[in-house]
């Protein structure tokens, strides 16, 4: 969980409603539908409002540099190819994962609405931005979300110098009744992708424990995972269990790429410029996976949320070690950037206005 | 994941037959119906076969103690109290865990057989084993098998210094063709208690990151548990993302304790005997939670199972770090120990055959 952080000197603001139009526009122009835009655009700017800036406006050159080489179709027709009443695989058609993955959650909340809980495998998608923000979805119905996805092969797997996974995100959201909700929301590495790339561009190191070298060593050095080097499994080194961290990612591989169809493990086409993409896939586009359960599908929901206060109340008032700020609760740092953020705006760096202006002239596009 | 070691010279082999045997007999002995006992003694030794040594017979002694105390009822009613058909909530009363499990993982293999996917929570129950024994359940079903249960709350949130949650492990079993399947079944923390209780007995230093003690501080000294100090969430620190960690025990115990009605957090009822109950609990027993989905409730499980085949024999192949061993799938360690030790017998520690005479001495039943 990151702590709320003030704007930089160099940082500029921008209210989420001029972003919001603005990222609307790029992808109306590049040819979407002016629903899908505003969904994706949406669905992009959370991960601003939640702090989570990796993930957001940051990457919109991302995803046009993927239309660009062919790899997102701006007119999917999405579709259920598989089903039963609790469970069904998606086909995105190479869709925004912006756009699929708020299809698929819909479908997921459906089946629970019907038969208490919906579990929706997809394949042929692409990157989805924040898993958080689907799972948050399920949990306005009244449902526990649980949402996964692959990405990237940069991670090698306990004790290997291969990069087999992705950072592999978990989301978890939980309803509550009067305290602010549980929303995890974390990768199955020690540190995302995103995190490097801040001490890459500030040419500070790295924590031990975050990345290896091409030869498995240990090091500090952020630039290591373009020069062969890999992502650490939670957990960091074998002394502190990150067999673990690799369960994780490979459970949430499994779920994503090998059970909807998707590509998986190393065959994963990745969003990071500097990896080139896997030969012989084994399926199509990467994978996503998203589960909804009604919370009285297991008891009344309104004990349900009385009990999940109590729970809340409790880790909230946890005691700090000494000189520690409160015991936090998943979810807490980033609905404290949502709220500063929609009041006083989103703060950009220098670099991601410029990469703004350049798709705003690109595509004469206002901004 | 342990290596296989060879047993020690101090240890005794038992065929698993005879400590079946034997288990079977105590659990009769305290009342238990002869179809709950086999089923409890099979739940148990399960633990010993794969190698997970603390799960397992020398754990028979707690079981019994618990007994003692009033916690366990050998006659129990075990009862769906609620439920959707994909979803539903059993009360255990107070039944062994090892009955109660695999009375709610048949529920959850029922439920997925009719709706393509099944998903139990459990109150009232006590400690259940290994997890990864249920989620092995659904696998040999052509279902993908998820478990987790809450435990003694020895752990503390990150930055915190109470100890508010168990060790709450997560298990996941996916079935596969060829290939041995993909078996995940890991404590949230850094390293299990039962870990550091092997410290303890042969006075060894912990790793820096299993524990703290009682302030907050780092420390190696595996007794300090006992001392007011908390295991770790994995991740072990917050320049390695111990928050992490922290949202998987919090996941585990939302689902296993406030979902179904148990107690949660450090309302926890403990099984280790050097904590004292909890006051005012907020549920009743334990909890865990079961779900099970058909494969081929999202493709064709014959396709899934050679897609799975794929994913093993990628990750089995994958480069080791020089020096290292092959790079291992998750269950592989645990396959390898059962082997062996169905083949060979399961090696005890003397302190665990004592146990076992003990018991035996005292219930009249022939080890």
């Amino acid at each position: 969980m990151n702590t709320l952080e003030k704007p930089k000197l160099d940082q500029i603001l921008y209210s989420y409603q001029r972003l919001l139009h603005f990222v609307t526009q790029i992808f109306c122009t590049i040819g979407c539908s002016t629903e899908d835009a505003e969904i994706a655009a949406k669905n992009l700017l959370i991960a601003d409002l939640r702090g989570v800036d990796s993930h957001g406006i940051a990457r919109l050159e991302g995803y046009v540099r993927l239309w660009e080489s062919g790899r997102i179709n701006v007119k999917p027709q999405i579709a259920i190819i598989h089903e039963t009443p609790s469970t069904g695989t998606v086909d995105a058609d190479a869709a925004l994962g912006l756009v699929s993955g708020e299809f698929a959650m819909n479908l997921a909340i459906e089946k629970a609405k019907q038969v208490g809980s919906g579990w929706i495998a997809v394949k042929n998608s692409n990157h989805f931005g924040i898993a958080g923000n689907y799972a948050m979805m399920a949990m306005a119905q009244d449902m526990i979300g649980l949402v996964m996805t692959n990405a990237s092969p940069l991670v090698a797997p306990a004790g290997s110098v291969s990069r087999m996974l992705g950072t592999n995100p978990i989301a978890v959201a939980v309803p509550s009744g009067e305290e602010s909700p549980f929303v995890a929301d974390f990768a199955t590495t020690t540190a995302a992708n995103g995190k490097l790339e801040i001490l890459q561009r500030k040419n500070l190191d790295a924590p031990i424990g975050w990345i290896q070298q091409s030869n498995g060593d240990a090091t500090t050095n952020p630039h290591a995972l373009k020069k062969g080097g890999a992502l650490l499994p939670l957990g960091s080194d074998s002394d502190r269990s990150y067999h673990k961290g690799y369960c994780l990612g490979s459970w949430v591989d499994i779920f994503s790429g090998v059970l909807s169809g998707a590509n998986f493990g190393p065959w994963v086409p990745p969003f990071v410029h500097f990896l080139p993409m896997p030969q012989n896939p084994v399926g199509e586009g990467i994978g996503h996976f998203f589960g909804a359960m009604r919370i009285d599908g297991f008891q009344d929901a309104t004990v349900f949320k009385s009990r999940m206060d109590i729970w809340l109340r409790a880790f909230r008032s946890a005691e700090p070690i000494e000189g520690e700020h409160a015991v936090m609760v998943p979810g807490d740092p980033e609905r404290a950037f949502e709220a500063e953020r929609i009041q006083h705006g989103i703060p950009l760096l220098p670099s991601v206005v410029n990469s703004m202006q350049q798709l705003a002239q690109k595509f004469e596009v206002d901004l």
